[in-house]
């Protein structure tokens, strides 16, 4: 793969974002660079861009995926999205990975678990590198999520590993979200991430195919039976268990429909744009947050302060309330 | 009973520390109402009050207690605090029922439903009135909690109804957990409040004797197969599920004796100094933004142009982060 050369100078930025509009898929790559960047310049161009095109964002079918490493979210993935494109829709892949370090090896890494897909011309395939925080990657996925969407990709998936805070944040950014479980025994459903399964909107059972099928069917009656006993993410609507082998693309067309036809009843009813709003709103908070925590930490002293403060509070010497209360007098 | 009149100088304020520790009921009453007012000299004095007793805090059994209404969380407590009290414990009742107004009416209310209880010379009891924001009551109580125990009551209760993100504000404020779950057939396990379960550190079953017992038992069974589905607060430490009446005081001193055994072991090994400084973290991070959203409302214009920033994340024409900044900058 050449590496595209990139040159930074405002002329380009501004390009960029009538290119991104066109459906280029160098400059949705290039623009992701950018949201990558931790340089100051770059920050700011890349919010001046995503500004611009925040109007062109919205239409897309936000799926997010869920399963521990091993379940075949890759084989899935790979499967989903060539029906998807077959169905003629453009299908981008956001990959979030907090074990990965940004590296060409990752990405190549990436592209390589979903040959087929990577080769396919109605899809974009883009993993995240690890940030230093969790709601740094996030806000990366969001806002490349968006990007997407302003250049034409109407289905955006967000896979995730199954680890920390990741599931809560992608089930925070998409309209749906939907976990992978290997077959195992009845026993194993306790080995699970138990938790995230109140945050599922659709339950897939993998490898439901060959040596595997018995075992598949019987966790899928175990976690029809488990979900039962979950809270589900929309009153009354408990999530769906089905079966799906991506090796020889058996329930995977059923699991879209499935997807489908909830996202369509989410948006009939008006639930989904309130979602997202609703989405919207808690991001706006959690983004007060880091940038309370930016300011801190940018500004040395504020930062030493900050750093005496929590430890005060964590030692029971000073109480929260007064030590938050200090510290953002100090800011002002 | 008779009301304290409340006359507030910077004399009596002083003495109001001495009194709470050497365990004057009256001021500890007192010195809650400081707490819980909203003006502004009063809230100067509290934290005051507050920060003088720091170093006198934490040594209490901090317990959350929370339940369904209905339950019998009241007639478990007048039970529970009766068996600490003849232990020669002092118990504080902190309860929290978001549904509440501040009245005369509602305290008295509060103290007919534990009316034995309520006539322990070693037992404290005080509703916490419903704020405007779940994070005020959270704050109170937990401020509250801190000044009983200087007031050296060696149990604090913080019960709450299971309403809203009370439980989960509860359980992050206390060393224990318990959930309260009145009998009832499998078929409604699904009926009570899920995702509770993974928080708590002990299921007590209500209302185990006459008609009831039979359906307790099962109740116990299945909740002793739903435990197992469900995340433990403790790797590998699966709450138990136990029965009580708190009518024929059955179960109850078994109760809290599993409540000994697991606080008493959770502090050799370290876990709880060290849950309680996590606690006080996040509770240090909840109060800035506590903080923030305090500052940008008493200050007109930025209240204002909050609301209208974040109106635009929620339609989609301004970009989170980039209205986060703007707040913050227009804060400073």
């Amino acid at each position: 793969m050449k590496r595209v050369r990139e040159t930074k100078h405002a002329g380009v930025d501004v390009a960029l974002g009538s290119r991104i509009l066109e459906g280029d898929r160098r400059a949705l790559s290039r623009a992701i660079t950018l949201i990558e960047s931790t340089k100051q310049g770059d920050q700011k161009a890349a919010e001046a861009l995503l500004t611009s095109l925040l109007p062109r964002t919205g239409k897309g079918i936000r799926i997010g995926i869920s399963g521990a490493p091993g379940v075949g979210k890759s084989t899935f993935i790979e499967t989903f999205g060539q029906h998807l494109s077959r169905e003629g829709r453009a299908v981008a892949v956001l990959a979030i990975d907090p074990s990965s370090r940004r590296s060409g090896g990752s990405i190549l890494g990436d592209k390589t678990r979903m040959e087929k897909l990577a080769r396919d011309p109605n899809a974009f395939i883009r993993p995240s590198p690890a940030g230093s925080t969790p709601g740094g990657v996030a806000r990366r996925t969001r806002e490349s999520m968006l990007l997407a969407e302003a250049a034409g990709f109407d289905v955006v998936i967000v896979e995730t590993v199954g680890i920390g805070q990741a599931e809560t944040a992608v089930a925070d950014m998409t309209d749906l979200f939907v976990v992978l479980v290997a077959p195992g025994g009845g026993d194993e459903l306790q080995g699970i991430k138990r938790g995230i399964m109140e945050l599922a909107d659709l339950l897939l059972i993998t490898k439901a195919d060959g040596d595997l099928e018995i075992a598949a069917k019987r966790t899928q009656a175990d976690y029809d039976a488990a979900i039962r006993l979950t809270r589900s993410k929309y009153e009354g609507l408990p999530a769906n268990v089905m079966r799906v082998s991506s090796l020889r693309d058996l329930g995977v067309a059923e699991a879209w429909s499935a997807m489908k036809t909830l996202h369509a009843a989410l948006k009939r009813d008006g639930t989904l744009p309130k979602l997202r709003q609703e989405q919207s709103r808690r991001w706006f908070w959690q983004e007060i947050r880091t940038v309370i925590g930016e300011t801190v930490l940018s500004d040395k002293k504020l930062a030493r302060y900050a750093a005496r403060l929590e430890g005060a509070v964590a030692t029971g010497e000073a109480l929260p309330y007064a030590a938050a209360r200090t510290l953002i007098a100090a800011m002002r």
